[in-house]
């Protein structure tokens, strides 16, 4: 790995185990192997670094969840596919966290990967819903916005849950109910799995 | 308001604001105005004070809670007065927030009144849907636990997306999603609103 490459791995995982305030930089260029000249020559400084690992860890998150979006399938199928996917439920979301960093709420910059890959993840979820209806697999009724929303926030409130719990239990059966009453709404009125 | 109250209030507005490790007995002390003696003549250390803190916090959304849960009506319209009673969505939920303080959640006595807060959520809201179908309002397919946590859940991570957008929308449309989604297991098809 190069050097910029070491330090914005260094600051992606500080970020996640301190949060933050708790990440210096030079608890980046001592976990990177990097010294002080070379982060400052490659980044301006600890929030340029933030601002790159916040920007890599969104990238991820898209690209996982759209190989499930656009796999074949119906719209339910490719939806459970992506509730359903593996997920280290009792860490939590390495992005739905950051909202609960002060710091990096407090900071336009830093929050605006935030922003924008919720606000992705709704739209794209959105497009497959309204897809599905199109093509006659969910009834009409069905708000394709507002069901992508309740999907989202699904996930995102199934990790507080597990967190509390200290069990993927509540996590699993929150992704169940929204997928029970999403099958409400199939034409075929069947679950997807 | 007696010193012990004013110290609990006092941690309560602390561990909101600063969060566990950030909150000292000194500046327990000095907000509630209380002396030193006083403080651990009362409880016997920042612990205890937390436990107590959390504890009453749990306890008034639990009875927020079940004012809307107790009240007449059908199983979709009191789950959708609960949804959709007044809250601070930006501010979050004083419980919720609580799984991301780690101090906390390492703590098995802390994270107790977190559990046990959810837990009884997602029991009295399964039971609230269980009565709706058992009174026919809802259709036998319906699964009221699973049910449950995603009506919490979409709460939660309502919250989450509502910080990070910045904007009370995406807690809104998340909220009308689920009602939306429920709406089709009804006997009537009907919206409670």
């Amino acid at each position: 790995m190069s050097t910029p490459e070491r330090l914005i791995e260094s600051t992606r995982e500080l970020l996640w185990e301190r949060g933050y305030v708790g990440t210096s930089p030079k608890a980046i260029q001592q976990r990177a192997g990097a010294g002080q000249g070379s982060m400052y020559h490659h980044f301006s400084g600890k929030p340029d670094l933030a601002l790159a690992a916040i920007r890599r860890t969104a990238e991820e998150l898209r690209a996982a969840a759209e190989e499930r979006f656009a796999a074949p399938g119906t719209a339910v199928e490719r939806v459970t596919a992506y509730l359903r996917r593996e997920r280290e439920v009792l860490k939590g979301c390495p992005i739905g966290r950051l909202t609960q960093d002060p710091d990096v709420m407090a900071d336009p910059v830093l929050r605006a990967p935030v922003d924008e890959t919720f606000a992705w993840l709704r739209a794209r979820i959105a497009d497959v819903l309204a897809e599905g209806r199109d093509r006659g697999e969910l009834d009409a009724g069905l708000d394709p916005a507002d069901t992508a929303s309740t999907v989202v926030a699904v996930l995102q409130g199934g990790y507080v849950l597990a967190r509390a719990a200290g069990s993927e239990e509540p996590f699993r059966r929150a992704v169940d109910g929204v997928l029970g009453l999403l099958a409400a709404h199939t034409t075929t009125g069947h679950r997807a799995d």
